[in-house]
């Protein structure tokens, strides 16, 4: 037997298979392995192989664009959209379209190829987390932008063409319909009940738990109700907060660690999967609201998308979300700081 | 540079590289081969192997459930919905669940196991079409369901997980999001301008010629304006039409010729690619109307799907739909009667 579950915030069904449900071994896929043979652009050394540094963390003094950085915030070099020029808006017949104006930046986590964001010490992805904040700050700036997305792709079945570890950010001078619908979802919630759903979600898991991952300081790992795919995980900060950018200093430390857990857990339950995690945050240009809350969503990537999906939006994902919160929940990992 | 576009129906924006384009050969992927090695569960003499079939057409009197079947129609054997039950929907604190109920078929297009759609005659193609429309007039009658999707899974990297040519049929007790989408564009469309926005966007690439592929007597192919996917075509009845299931005898024969034209053309520009096609037609309950117009789309699979997509809705498509109209209107393939 299956279940219909409904996403609380944005409407979407999913299709559960409560019944015959997936195990972690169950899933046919290729390992994620950090191979490090070949030529690699975001290594020590090669740093003229990449459109010159807008930010870099260095220790030593350094200078931009040689050896010596332990993060570094470059340009895309095929970067989907372009920085400079004017939108101009316009039609073409019923159609519409613009320049494709916006900022595609990729952000350097390590100069050592062989770790993964799991294999990162907590310190150093809370740097990756502050780097993420410095350039949303930097870019808010620029009026043209309406919505910043950060996001990865861990592997190459979800999409990353180059294996040294990295995230990437793109600001967009329109909000994204994925987002837009989370947004309106969020509003209406608020209008009927005056209270963020997102707060509410992480109170009904809390007093459940049978979603629940785990918990630290400022935050909480589930798995969502109506997830897409299956292992998909949420990660939220407890107390109601629009924007990422606006977090506090302890907030981020405690992000870090929650984020490194989550990923040893995927790695060691799924075996290094392949996986996309986003930020959803909110609009740039309605930051501080009380009805949106942001968060990051890790997607693992373990089925394929089909006809059926493209078709209809709806997801079928084969494991239940209260199974994978509780094979996620018993990985035994430990997350020491350093 | 490159280019955002609007889709004008459902209003979501994509990413358009209008430089460095992608051409056919600059996908890296796997051909789909028909290996025909293994047991086939869609094969003569494996009939038992399904479920009981739903219903055949059959040449020469032969028995249900046994060889002489020319297109045979079955529940799937692992039904991501089941059709006994009620809905039973229900709350569980803010959230919102209901039964697994829906009808999940299989349509084996041809008892050869060495055929693909493309290299079905006219003909069988247009056998295929019918099972589709007896089995939307036969499940419509069934008053739990709002919506069927019928949808074909092409090749491993598009879902595909048995060979032997078939399409798949899912009917379900909601209207899923991405139809919505375009039936609340289409509506808003006609409210404004009394026409449909469908017949509107024929018109205009009638007009300007650059994205149409093929034209026949009842149907257009066109690469649409703002494609999610490189190569990604629809095939449009010409004349105004809501459901799939009240098109005409000749309009079927028609769409066989054209969706073979298409599926050959595919073929010879990519070396026969994955694909995903799914047939998008009014909801069941309002299925004669003046504001949608079905159509089918044909997608294929040439990309992956990453992190920046699954954030944002928006996608990032390499090809512009002018380029792949091109290379498709340019083809050499003959359509022959058998």
């Amino acid at each position: 037997m299956s279940e219909f579950r409904k996403d609380p915030v944005t409407g979407r069904w999913v299709i559960i298979a409560t019944d015959r449900a997936k195990r972690p071994s169950d899933f046919v896929r290729d390992k994620v392995e950090i191979r490090g043979s070949g030529f690699c652009p975001f290594c020590y050394n090669n740093e003229s192989k990449t459109p010159p540094e807008i930010i870099a963390y260095r220790s030593g003094g350094s200078a931009p664009n040689t050896p010596g950085w332990t993060l570094r915030v470059v340009p895309n070099k095929f970067p989907a959209l372009q920085i400079e020029g004017s939108l101009n808006r316009q039609g073409e017949g019923l159609y519409d379209k613009m320049e494709g104006i916006g900022a595609h930046e990729v952000i350097i986590e390590t100069p050592d190829h062989s770790k993964t964001m799991a294999t990162l010490s907590p310190r150093e992805i809370e740097d990756v987390l502050w780097a993420f904040r410095d350039r949303i700050v930097d870019l808010k700036k620029d009026r043209r932008f309406k919505y910043i997305l950060i996001f990865k792709n861990h592997g190459e079945a979800a999409g990353a063409s180059l294996e040294h570890t990295h995230s990437q950010l793109i600001a967009l001078p329109v909000v994204p319909k994925r987002v837009l619908e989370e947004i309106e979802g969020s509003k209406e919630y608020y209008r009927f009940k005056d209270r963020c759903i997102f707060c509410d979600i992480i109170q009904q898991e809390t007093d459940s738990g049978v979603r629940m991952i785990a918990e630290n300081g400022s935050f909480v790992a589930v798995a969502p109700f109506a997830p897409r795919f299956p292992f998909e995980l949420w990660i939220l900060p407890k107390a109601h907060q629009s924007a990422f950018e606006e977090s506090k200093t302890h907030e981020y430390a405690d992000l870090a660690t929650m984020t490194k857990d989550m990923l040893m857990r995927l790695d060691q339950v799924l075996e290094r999967p392949a996986y996309n995690y986003v930020i959803h945050t909110s609009p740039l240009r309605e930051s501080s609201n009380d009805y949106y809350h942001w968060h990051m969503e890790v997607m693992p990537k373990l089925t394929k998308v089909a006809g059926f999906e493209w078709g209809t939006g709806f997801y079928i994902n084969p494991t239940p979300p209260e199974e994978s919160a509780k094979f996620l929940r018993e990985a035994a990992v430990a997350v020491t700081a350093h």
